[in-house]
């Protein structure tokens, strides 16, 4: 299938929605990948089962302090060159690309680079969602290398990088990327469509395009919130979904620390009850508190959005005053396994809490 | 010609005292080379002018915080993977290998990676001494690329780096390489034979262990440090020497900030005059000033060693209380060009200075 033009917004709105928070802007998303659609036209969205078993599929993504990287944008070259480094590394070019997660910006930049580099973009990702560390995808989890790992930046510098685990490749990236401005683009998790097939979250592009477009059919019938937590509910994955909060911003705190932007923020109940819920976060939303009891907690996503209009909130735009509800919602089965919680549960976080379903909070 | 394995300890000796306090612990270096010989045999040292004009010719060395390097060493699987991946990218092999710097271990180390790889190792260098950073360097003042350059560390980690300057790349090895633990191995700069002839410091390898040579025969007859002073002076580069102090330590400050050994010490006459020798360092030593007036600075040599055996005394080995020699030394002429000057005169190092050779001091 191919997605329009017109598309973009409710896509990105959607994407940033899955981003729980980070993953970037979804209007930086939306302007990159408008530019590059423009200029080289719609790329094709594929299947993973139209992949394939030998194929070869490179993900692509930007990594850095979300600040930043909305300001430096990508210029395509940055891109285009950490496709061409691992192309020419690996000796073997690139059949389609793949987004490591969901946000904002990482769902958009392939689609930019898929249409610069006229190669099919596969509708799934490595998490359903986004995180803040490289080695928390799917991809790691079930085996597939993260490395050879290209990184590029905007004046065209670029890294190739071999670590004998993700955890490695992560820190190598994290400090070569502050160094190289805070915002670099990478390819990483070379793999065969087989790969993608076995370990990938599927559908996920197109079903944060209909999370963006319940959105918006929700805003001309007056229900927003409730329009978006309807379709969420027909979804595979995102089926198990509740508002577990209304209230507004009474405290926030918030930083750039090694990289991530971390915090917090407090949320007061706008009932004229004294409830508070407590929302922490690195990058992306991690744990959802009321009153100390876990309302919702990683993998599963923590979601905030406009309470009136039901815009997802990215961390970066919270303030204090602001009207929100936040919604619990269920992540793919493949991201709670067990070998998936070692990965990118709680404990990942450095959270004391245990990972509960939100079906069960 | 070939080294003799007796000739280790001499050639690490005159290698430490080219390296004005940084380059590494002779010690460490010799272990490294002799347990590489052990194995493999001396490799082969040949003359620039042996090379063919189009040789493939790789720089080799170890970089990184000294203390550290003096724990870690090298496996020498981490040398043959530096060599590998470059081999590997730039799709040729090495004819020859070259140090990149004069010092107790980065003359050894190539010593090892020649030996382990069977290649011949080039009497030359890239400064005739040593340096605390990458871009300093004859290759990068006279226009050799220093990417494409590879990293490696003792878990045989890799990263292949590519920028539009020797800076960017100093930069972003700098920070690798302090995520890698604080040393790692270096392969970069490579270049052509006819390269090496024209820009190259010759032939101070083999000076390096004729130093060695003459401390050794200089304790024997009693006199080692004038013995050191009238071999330098019989050399192409060096011939310009003085003893500029004679004086027991009396302060030091030394600390690690942003990956290099940095601070002063202080040294007091000891012939009962007042008269005290400031010398600061970046892990070599760069400015000796008596009482606030310039005796020896930066390219030219500050080298520092024992008043009674001439053993030269590494940044890290300073102690309160040691009696000690100071030698300022001319560095080769190619070295003290304006050319040069820039990237690695008193400015480069925010000395507020400016050059003047020792013979005008």
């Amino acid at each position: 299938m191919k997605l329009s033009i017109e598309d973009l917004a409710n896509f990105a709105r959607g994407a940033a929605f899955l981003g729980t928070g980070g993953g970037g802007d979804p209007y930086i998303g939306r302007m990159l990948s408008a530019s590059a659609i423009q200029e080289f036209g719609m790329p094709e969205l594929i299947e993973p089962d139209e992949l394939d078993d030998e194929a070869t599929v490179f993900t692509i993504a930007m990594l850095g302090a979300p600040t930043v990287l909305s300001e430096k944008g990508a210029s395509g070259e940055d891109v285009d060159l950490a496709i061409e480094k691992m192309e020419k590394h690996l000796g073997k070019k690139a059949d389609a690309l793949i987004p490591i997660e969901v946000g904002g910006v990482n769902s958009m930049l392939p689609i930019m680079a898929a249409a610069r580099r006229n190669l099919p973009l596969v509708n799934a990702d490595g998490m359903g969602r986004a995180f803040p560390e490289i080695q928390m995808v799917t991809f790691n989890v079930y085996g597939v290398p993260c490395t050879p790992a290209t990184v590029t930046d905007e004046h065209l510098n670029s890294l190739i990088i071999e670590t004998g685990s993700a955890k490695r490749a992560e820190d190598l990236v994290r400090v070569s990327s502050i160094e190289m401005g805070c915002s670099v683009i990478m390819s990483s998790y070379t793999m065969t469509g087989k790969q993608v097939k076995d370990y990938a979250v599927h559908g996920t592009l197109t079903m944060a395009l209909e999370i963006g477009r319940a959105i918006e059919k929700g805003r001309k019938e007056g229900e927003p919130v409730e329009a978006l937590a309807s379709y969420l509910r027909t979804t595979p994955y995102y089926n198990q979904c509740k508002v577990i909060f209304d209230g507004k911003i009474t405290d926030l705190r918030r930083e750039i620390k090694n990289g991530f932007t971390m915090g917090y923020c407090l949320l007061t109940a706008l009932d004229g009850s004294d409830r508070t819920l407590e929302v922490t976060f690195q990058n992306e939303f991690l744990i959802a508190k009321e009153d100390g009891v876990v309302r919702a907690i990683v993998p599963d996503l923590v979601c905030m959005v406009d309470r009136e209009t039901a815009e997802p909130i990215p961390v970066d735009s919270l303030k204090y005053g602001q009207r929100i509800k936040v919604l619990g919602v269920s992540a793919a089965p493949i991201m709670r396994s067990e070998k998936s919680l070692a990965v990118f549960g709680p404990q990942a976080f450095g959270l004391d809490e245990t990972f509960t379903p939100i079906e069960n909070l």
